[in-house]
């Protein structure tokens, strides 16, 4: 009975928390069962539900709130951000383990990271580069690592110039109609690079920069994903690999998921954890999304898991079947991010910015991930791709011997030396991302299904970077697409 | 409490049905709650549970219990067959509405049509068949449709002494060790295609042939699955697509759907229906599944569900990281599947198969799918890959028109004037398959995660027709893997 009278309490406590943002609570039906019966119970009253507390999910809960409506976010975790999470450095001082940076051109995280009143730094770029290729270490400056000949140099331009006008082609609302779409989606983006006849040299730079941004090997996506992705940037493939100037030049005071989290405070009580929606049931103009033992009822429903994701939840009546199809579609890329944490960011006294590129991994790439104040020092590895998923079953401490032996490669034997901690996630193995940075589309899944990736199924609208118009695939991609969804449902309420 | 009553009886019922086949009832928990709380079911204690009354899960717990142990199969949908099911066409007569044909060296299916004391029958291939291509109709005999000239017939030998010479070095329980696995996994079919330089000619008819047993278009897969399935149908694609001497070669009487029904027969109430599992939780030595309100408690799991759906089930602890990715790379092909009844196979009186290979869709392909005894008459037509997509929302009376109009340009006014009843199934729409023939991997899927298709996870095996290394995509693979995955169990028992 003591049981029961606990489980009676917190449910209570649920509903009272859940009125302040819910606009009404109705009771559902009690049967009057016996001991061995199930009641059902009591289902809220919202006008929308959001599925997922990632930034995605809190935007639309925002701007649905702003218009005065009632709404509920559902988050499966105990706690928001989705694919941005801190770990904590110490007792004042965060790392961001998933999503973590922004740059120009990211309208809807800057406005709303200014909305929020948090604040940027910019991420660590003073002092050289590295560049690991071929057995040998050398320092350079910019974007590209210091290549043999002004030929190779000459290539990768080139490439850079062909990727860039491919871009430019894409209607960014409906990729599947760019002039070339089918011929650009029946290729991976390891045939374009085939044919563009590069020499070894040049191919692995730029191999090196699409695995940074998708996390997957270039044989994984169709050209045209990849040109939607760039067009989606504003057009230009060095946006998303820049640090200054790109997707990567500042980093949020407090780390990423403060934009998640102060979101969710005001929210209050419409934010709800540790409650994963399993089944989301439309019937008669209203919508029972049901997350354990609670049911809540909607006018309107907005889903802001990943596609590949949305197959965990069941629909009744079943999603159309080309919604079914696309999201078995959008598989999501492989990385684990890496953090080592030392007494101080020693390569900065020779002179180095912590940022290194690599033709040897696991770890290819590095970034000086310290907080703002430089203490502790952090470096950031990236391993992704093959990389990653060749890496998947290790354990952590084989892991981390991996990832301290490329820094030691690239820094010397004080990256081994002066750790002090050693943080990682491997996004695959969290089940409610099932991988990062994003949903990448293998070669036919855009153009099989037009229009499906953002249309409404009846009352079940859909949001998430990988639904996103600009800036796919990031944070700022996730706002814009949870904002166009509450804007869908609000114009329907 | 009248329905408090009637679920205490099914309930009963359903208890006293398992334990039929199933080794003990143990008593779960019964918590003292009062009537609001959710009492847990009584736990049925079995040595193995199967996830999916396909083929594959029948055929697993049919070697299970041949073994002298406890299996119960849980099935989501209200009959057995998955991705086989009858529709009845009278009284007496059924016709597939799913996968149907077997052939020479599908030993798995074969034999187990012998031990069920079914039988077969040839496919009605007596007469010419139809080739429609540039807008003109002409019949032919044989595999390859009249072609223009010699050239192009010998450029279609050519490719497909290619495609077989690269099938033949592909190690099916190893696909990812192929010595030109990665190259092979790096492109599109359609890139291969391009890169023989085929005539358009050549190349049309090819398609049709890879359309025909992918039910996706060329773009969507890689050149190693590909060939990998060509591997596991015997090593020539002329298998694939041949009828007499190929996959197409003979039905079963009674309808495929007939060996599930026959073998959930003999297993009795070992087999649940409208059972969709929803979690998969190991602890302690042993794994509790739960479907609905009811859980079994097991040894050993063997699920049988596509990895385009193993997403839909919740597994505590989550299943590895590389399975969780790997699932979302098998993207499952799309048909629609059409059957126009007549009230005699009248093409049959003009000297026609009823077999019809066309440039022209939606449907491209049509055989005589009349009973045995040829009576309905019987027209088969397939819509596949975007044919399919294209019509997945259209309404059953728009693709009855689009259908009726190909079968009058194949057949004559006759198609449209003497039919009787049209029949159709869209497998994508169907929640528990979510497309047909099978699961497809597109580049990069299958060297990505080498093994892992295979892989136990923990005490949780695999098994379907994804998961087969002989005639995968079959219904003879379907066998052969669930025989596979229960002697895997058995070893473990």
């Amino acid at each position: 009975m003591a049981a029961t009278g606990e489980r009676g309490v917190s449910r209570r406590t649920a509903l009272g928390g859940a009125a302040a943002g819910v606009a009404g609570v109705a009771a559902a039906k009690i049967s009057s069962a016996s001991g061995a019966e199930l009641i059902a119970a009591k289902k809220r009253k919202v006008d929308v539900v959001v599925v997922g507390g990632g930034l995605a999910g809190l935007s639309a809960a925002r701007a649905i709130r702003k218009a005065g409506r009632s709404v509920v976010v559902l988050e499966a975790r105990d706690r928001v951000g989705g694919r941005t999470e801190n770990a904590k450095l110490n007792k004042t001082e965060v790392v961001e383990i998933g999503g973590q940076w922004v740059g120009p051109g990211q309208t809807h995280v800057l406005d709303m990271i200014d909305d929020l009143g948090l604040e940027t730094f910019d991420t660590y770029v003073d002092g050289k580069s590295l560049w690991y290729g071929n057995g040998t270490l050398s320092e350079y400056t910019g974007i590209i690592p210091p290549v043999s000949s002004g030929a190779v140099l000459v290539e990768i331009l080139n490439a850079l110039a062909d990727i860039n006008a491919k871009a430019a082609e894409v209607p960014v609302n409906e990729p599947w109609n760019a002039p070339h779409a089918t011929e650009w989606d029946s290729i991976t983006l390891s045939t374009y690079l085939d044919d563009l006849g590069l020499s070894d040299e040049a191919r692995g730079v730029i191999e090196l920069g699409i695995t940074s941004v998708f996390a997957v090997e270039p044989r994984d996506t169709s050209l045209l994903f990849f040109v939607l992705y760039v067009a989606m940037a504003g057009g230009d493939f060095n946006n998303l690999i820049n640090t200054t100037g790109g997707a990567q030049e500042k980093r949020i005071v407090g780390g990423s998921q403060a934009i998640s989290l102060k979101m969710a405070k005001q929210l209050g009580k419409s934010v709800e954890l540790n409650k994963p929606v399993r089944s989301v049931r439309t019937k008669g103009g209203r919508v029972d999304v049901k997350a354990g033992s609670a049911t809540w009822s909607a006018k309107r429903v907005i889903v802001t898991a990943p596609p590949a994701l949305v197959g965990g939840i069941q629909f009744d009546p079943p999603l159309p079947a080309a919604r079914m199809q696309y999201d078995q579609r959008v598989p999501m890329g492989t990385v684990i991010k890496t953090l080592s944490v030392y007494d101080a960011p020693f390569w900065r006294d020779s002179g180095l910015n912590g940022m290194t590129t690599s033709d040897t991994g696991p770890v290819k790439l590095t970034y000086d991930n310290s907080p703002p104040d430089g203490s502790p020092g952090v470096l950031l590895g990236f391993i992704e791709g093959q990389d990653a998923r060749d890496l998947l079953a290790a354990s952590e401490s084989a892991r981390r011997d991996a990832v301290t032996e490329c820094l030691v490669r690239y820094f010397g034997s004080e990256a081994e030396t002066r750790m002090t901690r050693y943080i990682e996630k491997s996004w695959a193995a969290d089940p409610w991302s099932r991988g990062c940075y994003g949903g990448v589309c293998p070669p036919g899944a855009i153009v099989a299904y037009p229009g499906i990736v953002r249309k409404p199924a009846g009352r079940i609208h859909w949001a998430g970077t990988e639904t996103a118009t600009e800036w796919g695939g990031y944070m700022s991609g996730a706002i814009q697409s949870g904002q166009r969804a509450a804007a869908e449902v609000l114009a329907k309420l």
